[in-house]
């Protein structure tokens, strides 16, 4: 099977604009990922597009996919939309790089759009409940927060971590952010600030959740055969992983981790033939904080229960030994849900290419993306490689 | 790239079954599609499914994929939902085929299932509705019939074609579905009956529109590497053309053809090496009868404009010499949206198998399947073949 590349990607700014259309979101997100490719690309060599989005607000939930790419000048290619809740641009991105792989495709765009500021928050809370699971959480008035802290009052419970990691994570990942111009809540905030803000949903505090933002974000993958027509540092996708779980948490075994993360995690590392030794730096879906410290886990980046030790020796921080969440995450960047994964894999794109600016990781070969969907029904990893590093 | 065969399909009936579940619905289209491989395969042998669904009454809109596959026993696999409104599953297949063509997968499954009949009409327009162009299409109050009325009017204007042979589709496809025991209205009507209904838009009334419905379909395809485990007599993927068009009627140059049906069955026909000639039978997406007419041409089956001699030549029919819906089609077969396009996929492997029952075709060698989203905002068409056919 033929190899992928990535080739170039952007994003918008993840913020509050409700000003801006979907379609113009969209398109700017498209006009960044064009604009990035090294030796440039028409809009013509572009042959097949994914667009992931939940759909939040719902305004054009048919042929959505087709209606964005038409107004970001790719008119007449397949274009389709896929849905994944907040995993959506990831798997967009996963299946862009199957269109490449399978020869149906030369270059292919995986992206995502969402807009989530536009609405009352009580219609923003409805749109977000509907990637729990529908009769047994949402209409039992299980939020998301309420899930999440579920997972991790029983983390804090079984193992040695403290509220007080989760705040740490809130810290580390805005004190990114305030580096990052495309960060929603790109400001630092203190550890006190953090440990003492509002409970949202006990243990989880206001620190512990990530903000509802609007924004775009694209992804261009090519195959082997054409890569060196756009490219001389080409981004390899070394590996990708996939994997589902039971969408409602009351239907697994074990709430302190995420079975579906630790799947596509293993199949990831397994194609790029890498261990996660190997791994730089790290994307990974901070949607809540507790889902950071989960991720350590199930990507084995430390054993069951040791998670916090990242954090108490500085491992994940942006100048220590293996940098999580270079962008801010989730947490700072922000969550525009269908955009959220093809922007972290902007982010390493950006990183693996050494134009990250003032959060550049130092020299990495191998990065990783990590995109979940609700409370892990769906999660999606991928590691990039650039082939010309040591 | 691997060669990609369908070693399996089907479908539940599709009807009116608001007291089953999309999870129930798509579970029985998994069995049916597993049931039909002919040396039989195990849940565990599927290692990714793409569930076609625009996910009418917002039941599970975030993570349907996932929550679907759970519930058909295919837990943990790489699962999503994709959409592209009435062609969501034909697309939903493709992508199966990519999956398996990228060497990501050896067996993958597309499929798809929508529930239509369990809420008023009142708020099954509005889901019809959210496939036309939201802003100047549907909020200025144009129905799915308006748009296509305006493109029969257009067509009717513009050729040879009457009233008439809209009505003598109604008549052929319901004829067709008489002989189906899957079709929703499975009963024949005359011409005099399909000429006499009530209008819906001018000039199209009630024969001229399908129906809505519940129903599942699946699809299994698998890559040439591991095909013989599973079937003597494998049905190949010959080709698979997929295209967009602007999704907003409004905004296209002409009424009378749908670019992007055009653009898929010339690439189609372009992956097979074969010539619209070649085609022994077809399953076109009738959701309006002026819509197998405009199909019959931007699928090269005659001149622009000859449409209606198809007709009149009984060409079409089922003992014709290019059958087209012999399944009963959208028009009696029904059109439970998100199941659509796998629908007419499962169709054409039964009749590609030799088990079509009454409604068999006389010893095909290749089948299409022409599937659309919305007014034609997204098309996929597939060519089928039996290798063993003359």
């Amino acid at each position: 099977m033929r190899d992928a590349y990535i080739i170039g990607a952007g994003q918008t700014p993840f913020g509050a604009t409700p000003d801006r259309s979907y379609r113009s979101l969209f398109t700017s997100a498209v006009a960044a990922a064009v604009d990035s490719v090294p030796n440039g690309i028409g809009d013509d060599e572009i042959d097949e597009a994914i667009v992931g989005s939940l759909g939040v607000g719902g305004r054009q939930l048919g042929l959505s996919g087709p209606a964005a790419t038409e107004h970001a000048g790719l008119h007449g290619i397949p274009s389709s939309r896929i849905e994944n809740a907040c995993a959506a641009s990831g798997y967009a991105v996963r299946q862009a790089v199957q269109a490449v792989k399978s020869g149906m495709a030369d270059v292919a765009l995986g992206g995502g759009v969402e807009i989530m500021t536009d609405m009352s928050s009580d219609v923003t809370k409805y749109w977000l409940g509907v990637s729990g699971e529908t009769e047994w959480e949402r209409l039992t008035g299980t939020t998301f927060a309420g899930v999440y802290a579920q997972m991790a009052s029983t983390y804090l419970d079984q193992y040695e971590a403290t509220q007080e990691h989760l705040s740490m994570i809130a810290v580390k990942n805005h004190e990114n952010g305030a580096k990052n111009p495309n960060a929603h809540l790109g400001f630092e905030c203190s550890l006190e600030d953090a440990v003492s803000a509002p409970v949202v949903a006990d243990p989880l505090n206001l620190y512990h959740c990530c903000p509802t933002s609007d924004g775009a974000a694209a992804v261009l993958v090519a195959s082997e055969d054409v890569v060196d027509e756009y490219t001389d540092d080409p981004i390899h996708v070394a590996g990708v992983g996939a994997a589902s779980e039971r969408v409602g948490l009351f239907q697994r075994d074990d709430y302190a981790g995420i079975a579906s993360s630790e799947k596509a995690g293993e199949k990831a590392y397994e194609d790029a033939g890498i261990t996660p030794d190997d791994i730089d730096f790290a994307e990974i879906h901070d949607c809540f904080a507790i889902a950071e410290l989960l991720a350590y886990e199930d990507l084995s980046f430390c054993e069951r229960g040791q998670a916090h030790r990242l954090l108490d020796e500085g491992v994940t921080e942006l100048d220590g030994e293996r940098p999580v969440n270079a962008s801010g995450g989730l947490k700072s960047k922000g969550h525009p849900i269908g955009a959220t994964g093809a922007g972290q894999i902007a982010e390493a794109f950006k990183q693996l290419s050494g134009k990250a600016g003032d959060r550049q990781v130092a020299d990495p070969k191998y990065g990783l993306t990590h995109n979940v969907g609700g409370s892990g029904g769906a999660a999606v990893v991928h590691v990039l490689e650039r082939e010309g590093a040591e």
